[in-house]
């Protein structure tokens, strides 16, 4: 018995693709990724029309998508993420139905459940063995973590998995194992290392962005959750790097030993694994070669699915004992909505990703933003787009000044012993427009383009399509 | 968020558990388990009453389950496994249902279609953190794999976690993971290490044994599976052992690399995998402490769910890329069915555990059993109790010949030619009658005290009740 099979082409005739179904994809290869390409252009190659994407995130590298829209091959799209370049086109309103959004939590419910069942589901995989255990940890396109790609291999009707590095059974260390996997397909190259994994990035410079991030940080020791045990989630920005730079000091400083980093992993958290801030690292994407490495090498770094990870559906997930998480936004209105999923100008260049996620699980989820980008504010009276529901945000980190959510006055009381800055989010929003002017309501189209499905599963918002 | 809760009692409460429902234990622990009487005094001091018993094996150690079925609270048992002790009790028709005898394949497979659904699985844990990370790897009751526990886990409708190692958030490297898990309970022991692990048994010296052993070598060698690649299972008894040494003996002169070790893993086949002899080693269940240790230290060596090991319900299990099993017998008839479920006087005194499933995946099955044993041959007419069909066995070793399954001929060319002494089952059956004189026939009673179903759910098989 052996599963491998000659081609791309070849696997998808076995795994029965019909016009109509749903194939997935996982993202680990972010914008090096092969995969989904070839696996596209030879579903079109083969006359299959009417295909249902579901991928955990899309990147600008999947740009050949577009055309498998506009000929009939794809007529719909559920995802977590679209990068701004594709994003630009789906906001043209280039397709009939909506794109589904969902969290990086709510993808694997939905798909568990079945409210999004998958008929094939192709796993690009660093190295696999014959009989289809595979990982992301070895090989030359080694992107890590494959923990977007569990609930795709366990829930889809047919696993295709596409490795450039295939061995020998049994592989050593598989993340997915033989049970889920149909057909094996072995080819030249599943991505571009440069562009699997990013280099490692800068922790900000900007004066803006380092008194936010201080402010940060001292948000973090005032609300008492730095202390032995303390778990944290960054995102991979300069100055979310630069709080985890802060919040290295100080625990180094306190010998405060927290218990786990979660999340998309950058080298700065393997960097303070290693220091002794944190006992663990709980991996669902490496985002740099020093994630990569170290979760091969080091046994206190681990990956987990996103089942795990963010998921609803089980018991607990890992988001559920987080401490404090900093995210992000493009937006931010007076009930601390956010939104991560459209531009200034109402263009999808985002989504959710863990955000809800680990938004609705930590004790504090904090959003550290600008007060204004290119002369427009970051809070609004109501964002465009509802991608995290302003009852999981508890706090507002800007250089001009901390706003704290009135479900969370305790918070607001310990910043405010602690001498921090608190401003009333309206007086934020006031304060801002003195600098940039009361901007221009955005003018949306009359199309739905996209709907934002809540980790729950519930409709939060809806993107609709942009008009020159 | 934490899921401890005080006491076993309390787990019970909020697990929902009613008269009538199912509890499932895994018998990692082995002789030495203190999990599943404890929890079902507790259930019985509760009231409840009519409870179905899903145990992946049941030892001696549970004996006070015999008390539990007189006074009502069980009424309903599925195993892979019971032994002997316990065993006399139920073939004297104890219980009113049949036992329900599966596979350590057709166990989880049949939980997770539903067939036999759990209400409440018990998880005995040496090592769990709060949310109910689990491990068998660490801790003073460190048993090694925990591999029989994940189909528990992951379908039944509640999970208790009972651990004597609680450690914080997340624990290291866990077995099954926190998103399965509702309650975790610590008590001061979950069992007693002399049960658990045996000390490693010894390599046969019986002459009979060695005899038997060597055949059993020289048909794997004959077979032409013996080269780079090789894999290979068996079991923990001395003639098995020694088959591994001479096999591993011939491996190393000839410079042979396997490629896996499956099953339950023995230090011998700890000592074949540093020897050199496979790449990896498989690993549902350990049977001593030096295969828990390697477990534990050693990344060549996995630990496997039973559905990876040997279930039909995935794509492919571990056992359908084995090449060559060894495997015992009380009884063998002329058409190669086997018995493993019952004693020469009808008592029920094992089971298939991994028998009919690593017969079903192996390219070579080998039965390896004496001629007689006090006197009672071996090969009969008909067993008393199929545990594996005959379709599945291809060769018997005994000291007085070789009997090839006639499916097998071309198995059977190759043995003779390499001058293995092959005799015809009718004939080695004859041979030994000679010696032994013919054997009275069993009489059975009239009820039936155990239904065995076989890897894919098909009734294979009953026991009858034995009168004295």
């Amino acid at each position: 018995m052996n599963k491998t099979v000659k081609s791309i082409r070849e696997a998808i005739e076995l795994s029965g693709l019909k016009s109509g179904m749903t194939v997935s994809f996982h993202h680990h290869l972010r914008n090096g990724d092969y995969v989904l390409n070839m696996v596209m252009d030879e579903i079109s190659a083969l006359g299959i029309r009417d295909i249902n994407v579901n991928a955990s995130s899309l990147f600008d590298v999947h740009m050949p998508l577009i055309e498998h829209i506009k000929s009939g091959t794809v007529t719909e799209i559920a995802t977590d993420y679209i990068s701004s370049g594709l994003g630009k086109h789906f906001s043209k309103g280039i397709m009939e139905k909506p794109i589904e959004f969902r969290t990086h939590g709510g993808r694997p419910t939905d798909i568990a459940l079945g409210r999004t069942p998958i008929d094939v589901a192709f796993i690009a995989a660093p190295t696999a063995d014959t009989m289809g255990n595979c990982s992301g940890k070895y090989g030359k396109s080694a992107c890590g973590s494959l923990g977007y790609a569990f609930a795709d291999a366990m829930y889809a009707k047919k696993v295709v998995v596409i490795t450039d590095n295939l061995v020998s059974y049994p592989m050593q260390d598989w993340s997915i194992s033989e049970n889920f996997v149909d057909y094996v397909v072995s080819v030249d190259s599943i991505g571009d290392p440069k562009g699997i994994v990013s280099g490692t990035t800068k922790i900000t410079r900007d004066p803006v962005g380092l008194v936010m991030a201080s402010h940060a940080a001292k948000v973090i020791e005032a609300s008492g959750l730095l202390k032995d045990g303390f778990s944290f989630q960054t995102g991979a920005g300069g100055a979310s790097l630069a709080v985890a730079k802060f919040l290295k000091d100080i625990m180094l400083r306190e010998k405060i030993e927290g218990s786990f980093g979660l999340g998309g992993i950058t080298g700065y958290m393997v960097d303070m694994l290693q220091a002794g801030c944190f006992r663990n690292l709980l991996d669902v994407q490496c985002f740099d070669l020093s994630a990569v490495e170290s979760l091969r090498n080091d046994p206190r770094h681990m990956e987990i699915s996103s089942l795990q990870y963010a998921s609803v559906l089980g018991r607990s997930a890992a988001v559920d004992s987080l401490d404090v998480v900093i995210l992000g936004a493009t937006e931010i209105d007076t009930d601390f909505n956010v939104n991560v999923h459209t531009d200034s100008n109402g263009y999808i260049m985002g989504g959710s990703g863990g955000h809800s996620d680990t938004a609705a699980g930590a004790k504090l989820s904090m959003i550290i933003a600008p007060m204004f980008r290119a002369r427009l504010p970051i809070v609004t009276d109501r964002v465009n787009c509802i991608s995290t529901p302003g009852k999981d945000i508890d706090v507002l980190v800007t250089q001009g000044g901390i706003a704290v959510n009135p479900r969370r006055e305790e918070l607001r009381k310990k910043l405010s012993e602690a001498g921090l800055p608190i401003i009333d989010i309206h007086d934020l929003k006031e304060k801002t427009e003195k600098i940039t002017g009361t901007p221009t309501k955005l003018v949306k189209g009359d199309k739905v383009v996209a709907n934002i499905i809540g980790r729950e599963g519930d409709l939060l918002d809806r993107i609709y399509n942009v008009t020159d």
